[in-house]
């Protein structure tokens, strides 16, 4: 850490500063400059907190070095992670498909799109049980009996399952069900919630928060990691921005970035940024092409007929074509579905 | 709810849309314009879902005439709701002060600010047990033990206290020594956690999400009220935005806003969102004038020495300051401290 | 145009709301709802201006049918428009590469990057003559000398080029040497210049402004359409978000946006977005994955030592492989590079 | 300026990096940590550009420690600048009011309204004769006839009046009839404008970019200075934000913001911002509260017949309502109205 005195901080201001930061155990080296003086902080091992330094008299404002996340970097782990759920490898090169309905609506309904998904070439079925809506008067999910329709999924068709954990009560019982549990966007800091997720060693898909920093995003994810869980999962799901023509605009960049900075396997949910069927291709081929791990994309038989979301859910042919045009450009990024 | 068709939709596609509304117990008009037709939904007594619509043939947009949120709207309740905390009235005219440090750190000095902000004219004592922190690797709060400390500081000074509730878990335990609890911006559509708070006939103040519109954030304020809990204040503590000068940036006209569209008591939170105790006052200032019914503030008397954001409390001299600043301007706009 | 009342607006103020549509030149049709009464502007030929009917009693909003723009939109031109540049189509399927540096900086320099990013396939040399720069002590590029470089380039090596207009007193002269002119996103609401661009028949490049949203953006293409050019291509260059890991953060979605509503073609400039030269390949391939008519890149042989932006130009090894990576992608998409 | 090594650079990028230090004509001196070095920069006298650095082997990031402008800089002109007109002082304590049409609509219109604000304590008159508009399809404003009736208004009333330029070609001409000209929000960084108006000794009112930071305000402000003019008068006028209750979000934060960094003054427009004269009061007061020195309202007799922007327009009793609600605020700031 730096800290940056006013230009016209006064010597013993700056001695003042070097003995507050030996007094927190470190070194402070003065560093003159042609408009002001710099103090280094030296000797540190981990992040410094500089709420004692800020309130100095003529210092100007500290610069952090050092990002705040550290389990998930790949400072501290070089190699990227891969996740493997039963006999599929996330994160391994090979984008994992993972796509169903956005709630499960009904034994039926589930079992239907599993067994075209699957066909097409989704590795993993996705689903809602419970599900956190804006709205209280809004639908909710079918909750514990969604979990079992699930369950006669995986069964049946041999396929892996991931469903949304939205309260601690219940991670148990989901756990119990899916093979892979995700934390939705508005719970990305549920701090109390993803501290009993890390005790679990199940696999964890992460959202990112609606305005969540990618640095905000990996730290988080440090929570999850921090217990002992290393089956973490990052998904790209769109951020908050100004533009109103799609309801959020996803960060492409973000597989760049988080690639750069963690080891974790980052994937991208195309079907909530977009908000409509019509734009979910485009951007799915964009996320592979830029080098996500998978995709996690809503499907359902009828859209006009789902109770959440229809609109942003692709049916069945044209997830099908999807599956066709996404294969070549995996190829071409040097991957294969 | 309006149905906008394409400009090029047929006759037959109108009809369509038109026999799917009926289909949904409503009755469709169709109004023919200069270069398209719109269908308007009549019948409805609630939101409409229009995810059936949405995918028909034809159908460019739907267009929502009325706000998702209902319990909180002035609609459905003219007066603005005054909320009592022992004879404190909060939304009544007079603004109240509710000022004390991020994080209780000991009794000595609980007690210590608690007599200082309360002989300034504050009238509730704000301090944190509970934080959630953004790395898991920070301090987070005494806990269980800063619970007993506020209990101390309310039974010896009669000080109405508020404090953060982070899980469904301690919601018991801290229903016992609190008079308000706070949800967090990063909890506010946790909605599990929303639920549990709404069966309390505890006051809970509700902070705006960081990323939250004023319609999202009511709607999530409708958790609240939605099992019998009328007693919610709702907190401006700035919304996230590209400028970087300060944290987070005060959405002073959510003042205005809020008051428009909702009968719920609305305050400013100016420390979390400067980040920096130079613009506190500034803010301050602006949202008494602006309207609000209060403001949280944090004083720590040594903010050098505070264990959280010590930068962006106030120590004791410049809040009894900033309190004989405010005084004038809430009787300027008619209301007094 | 929807006439929306307030739920307690009287029959009378329903009355005024029709009678001043009327006295408008249109007719008002009320479309009484559970809650309220909407009211439906028709017979209109274009945008209505509703500042009229806002302000009258009982009106609670209004609500906008149609998009302000005009010219550029696909419902007025349904089929995709093509820009010829010499022999190059820009929009007619194969992804077209304009690169070269930031700035032009001296013939050798121009000439040494044209011939290498020409050789790997890029069709049309970008080198930046005027430079608005954010503060007025920065390097503001060669001006009319790099014109000359420019033109020098284009007889040489026989390659288009693709240069910035920065005010109108300039055009000509620039006009005179490029060939195709480029607005950059701080002037992309500079209605003054655009007015003027619209009377060339030159190709203009109009960026999208930082905090623009896709309407605002096709509405000021209007401007350059308005005075009959018709040689529009639209530039992505990411928006402002509070995202800081990156400098724009590129709106993917853009692009199948731009194409559904508009028939003009649409690139993408990755280089001005990430900012620095690591994220460039993968913003890339995601652009032309997602259907981008070509890209806009910095190159320069020696980027550590470029006057302005060194730090997100590719050198030319890295632009060469990125060439041959974006081919087979191109070609996944059913495009050729 | 700080240099930051990643954590596993070699000695020898190190040594590369002073050297190209050294070469640029300064000193680098290591500064080694924990976890990595950091470079130094010593011995510049103005901003270094880092780009050259950037670019080297081993380099993690720079880390800038001076702000970019100059000019406008509290640390270049410590006191307060203040700007007279005539006998009015803007920036010197007591606020100043500008209040007047959106557009100039005719002799008649102007003179009206010009006695009433006058009447109720505005000291300056606004109103647009040309009008910058995002569609080309919109009314432009009266232009030249605009300015000879606010010549007539000046010189009937004696009050000093504001216009906005929207292009270099009519600097000359408003400059002739107008006292103070504008700057609109969308031209804060048309460069070329700036550097012809720094030309003049008219002061000049540069409002925000809906997307600039502060920081980028204030160097846009440098080059207003920079050939000279002094009299310099900033204006905010809300930014961009996800927030869709009001058109812009006021960034209130930014009076005390400006204040600490700069010794320009700044006023703030609520009306752009709001969108609709409801929110325009509160608002107002906040500006005044937070210590704005001035505001700039639209005020219409006839709000529903404007021929631009009526919703945000105040009517005559509402601004004198709102002139006498300001007046006891302005006094508990320690200001007269």
């Amino acid at each position: 850490m730096l800290v940056v005195m006013k230009n016209n901080a006064t010597e013993a201001q700056v001695k003042a500063v070097i003995k507050e930061i030996e007094g927190m155990g470190y070194r402070g080296v003065p560093m003159p400059g042609a408009q002001r003086t710099a103090i280094c902080i030296v000797g540190n091992t981990g992040p410094v907190d500089d709420s004692g330094l800020m309130i100095l008299e003529g210092v100007k404002e500290t610069v952090r070095v050092t990002k705040q996340y550290k389990l998930v970097s790949r400072e501290t782990h070089p190699q990227p992670t891969t996740i493997t759920v039963g006999d599929i490898n996330i994160g391994a090169g090979k984008p994992v498909l993972m796509a169903g309905p956005c709630a499960v609506e009904s034994e039926e309904q589930a079992l239907t799109i599993a067994r075209r998904v699957k066909k097409s070439g989704a590795e993993i079925f996705r689903g809602g049980a419970f599900k956190p809506r804006t709205s209280p008067f809004s639908f909710q999910g079918l909750e514990r009996d969604a979990l079992k329709m699930l369950a006669k999924v995986k069964s049946d068709l041999g396929i892996p399952v991931i469903t949304e954990v939205v309260d601690i009560q219940n991670i148990g019982l989901i756990a119990k069900h899916a093979d892979i549990l995700q934390v939705g966007a508005r719970n990305m800091q549920n701090f109390a919630l993803l501290k009993e997720l890390s005790k679990l060693r199940h696999p964890i898909l992460l959202k990112r928060g609606l305005s969540a920093t990618v640095t905000e995003w990996l730290t988080a994810a440090d929570y999850l990691l921090a217990e002992g869980n290393r089956r973490i999962i990052l998904c790209e799901r769109g951020i908050r921005t100004f533009e109103d023509s799609i309801r959020f605009s996803v960060d492409i960049s973000s597989i760049a970035v988080v690639k750069h900075f963690s080891h974790l396997p980052i994937i991208v949910d195309p079907s909530h940024a977009a908000g409509h069927f019509a734009y979910v291709p485009s951007i799915s081929k964009a996320a592979i092409a830029a080098g996500a791990d998978g995709l996690l994309i809503e499907v359902h038989p009828n859209p006009q007929e789902a109770l959440i979301d229809g609109l942003q859910s692709l049916n069945i042919p044209n997830f099908e074509r999807l599956m066709a045009e996404l294969r070549p450009i995996a190829e071409a990024v040097g991957r294969y579905i």
